[in-house]
């Protein structure tokens, strides 16, 4: 396989239509590649900016016949693409990343021990895989504590918070059988993320970090710059080139982070790995020359990354459900920056798009 | 017909669908609102980031009548829509901007008057008809002149220079037999632009001029801040308004101007009008927060305008032809930004895409 970057009209095949596979596509499209999306539901947001469309499940051997036919690099937006699938595309076409870095972010217990293995603190942590092990995950942790399954939680779900030791059988009943991981419940002062990309040749370039706000389990707003001091900045951008290098992983991806107050400065405790763009990083396509966006496609076609500084500080929000009706509003603000996602419904939940407010970059 | 914003999920139609249109149809997917592309070549650019393109001439009875029925809004991405179609489609769905800035950008006689009629000084004129106007023409305006069909000129096509009285003959032979005006030739000291958008409710807002160097007549770069001074700056922008508030202009478009050094500063001399996104407006996707596609969308859609403010100077540079070979080299250059229109095919003299550079914000 050669590492000569992807000339124009190349194609790229994208896993997963949702909005980061739509966001994906038309970075692909401003850098001049070609783009198929695989999606089981028809119409994803994603298809109307790539040029086709595969409606069938990620599993589906014909689409990943098609899929290996017509691409000539193939990538995904979501972290629950199933690996034998991606296993089976990366002997036939470069998938970028490939299965050596979802394998590590499917499995909260695989992402803490590498986050370990590479020096870096987490919230103290215990398996479970039956209700003897919970208590005695309990004396590992202590209390409160989150258990949480293993594999495909998102967005708050799979988890369940255990205060006192009675809460235990409900907290393991949540499980379902499923293997968990039990982390003591961490007293953060904020949670921070920051988005990296490693680059075909090796080269590291991350965004500077971004600071968090969750509503009910879902990111409400993403603030650059952080409250982080200089030299915690630092280590998130330390231990996120660390994770890159190890995993040798070509594409954007995401860490977050929990920060505690620790003195003058904060403690980080990695939290997850998201090995794809990732929403806490919308805020660079509106503050960055080179976006999450574009910087991933950079990544995957082989060309050299762009710049990850940023020309302005901003905060994005996301418009979750009816947040959307709010559009005309938004748009008589100053220097706001909307992106829709083109999604016909607004039920509640749901991101529906996000707009990122601007303001001049203060050095600190 | 109501003046409240379009909905999300409303069509807009665009007609013409090279590299503006599909530049259109992206920023019409960030604000959430599907578009219908009319371009009689088939795989148009713009068609990959259209919800669907309708392959029919820009005059075809059904084509139009489709149009009218699928789109809340229509618009057009380049100044030579037949009028008759645009009239037509005006009587049904609103057409923005509409038939009237069409035709005074059609015809340079037109466009000529107008900037007269409001104030505005261009380079000496005289309309030729026939071999003997133009004789008489070439007193009014002096040699060296030039002479340009009224219509269906762009990128130096349909032009004749006109140096001593014996270029008269070939120059006359060159039009073909269409109307045409003589225009005396401008010693100018460079070639500026500016950007401007008026909105449903009459609001105006205009970018910094840019400052335009072309290479075998098409448009080679676009600097911003240019080398004006504060008061032929704060000229341009305001004929711009003036003709945007003349025509009852809604969306963006594009003034040219000439600038003549005058002892300190500069005079300006009107050149032309696009009724249109423009090229020499590439640069506000990278060096502004509303770009000029995102402000022309919110315009047509009625929703409020976007500042036109910079959050950094910038360099854009067009890539034609075999240009587009220099892209990995370009990507390694630090801030910058890559937009290609997805053309198979490099010809000489094909926009095949744009770089802006960017770099820190100099308050002049």
């Amino acid at each position: 396989m050669s590492n000569a970057p992807l000339a124009p009209g190349a194609v790229i095949g994208i896993i997963g239509g949702g909005q980061l596979g739509r966001m994906l596509a038309m970075a692909a499209a401003r850098l001049g590649y070609q783009t198929i999306i695989l999606d089981p539901a028809e119409h994803a947001p994603a298809a109307q900016m790539a040029n086709r469309q595969i409606v069938a499940a990620y599993d589906d051997p014909q689409a990943l016949e098609q899929l290996a036919e017509y691409c000539d690099v193939i990538t995904y937006e979501f972290e629950n693409v199933p690996v034998a699938a991606v296993e089976w595309l990366e002997e036939r076409v470069p998938v970028r990343p490939g299965s050596k870095a979802l394998k590590v972010s499917q499995d909260r217990l695989l992402e803490k021990a590498m986050a370990a293995e590479l020096g870096a603190q987490t919230a103290l942590f215990a398996a479970v895989s039956n209700r003897s092990e919970l208590d005695a995950a309990i004396t590992v942790t202590g209390l409160p504590a989150v258990l949480k399954t293993t594999r495909l939680g998102y967005d708050g779900k799979g988890q369940a918070k255990i205060v006192r030791p009675e809460d235990a059988d409900i907290a393991f009943a949540a499980m379902r059988g499923q293997m968990a991981v039990l982390e003591s419940f961490v007293h953060f002062e904020s949670e921070v993320s920051v988005i990296a990309a490693r680059g075909l040749s090796g080269e590291v370039r991350a965004y500077d970090v971004a600071e968090n706000i969750h509503r009910n389990h879902i990111l409400h707003t993403s603030t650059v710059p952080s409250q982080l001091g200089p030299q915690a900045r630092t280590e998130a951008l330390r231990i996120a080139g660390l994770i890159a290098t190890h995993l040798e992983y070509v594409g954007v991806f995401a860490v977050e982070f929990f920060a505690v107050r620790d003195g003058d400065s904060h403690r980080l405790l990695v939290n997850e790995m998201a090995p794809r763009v990732h929403n806490s990083g919308h805020w660079t396509e509106a503050a960055c020359t080179i976006s999450q966006f574009d910087q991933h496609i950079r990544a995957i076609a082989g060309l050299p990354l762009g710049d990850a500084k940023r020309h302005s500080d901003c905060v994005m929000e996301n418009l979750i459900g009816a947040d959307i009706d709010r559009l005309p509003e938004i748009a008589a603000e100053p220097d706001v920056l909307i992106h829709l996602y083109g999604k016909a419904e607004a039920r509640p939940g749901r991101k529906m798009g996000h707009v990122t407010r601007i303001s001049p970059l203060t050095t600190r």
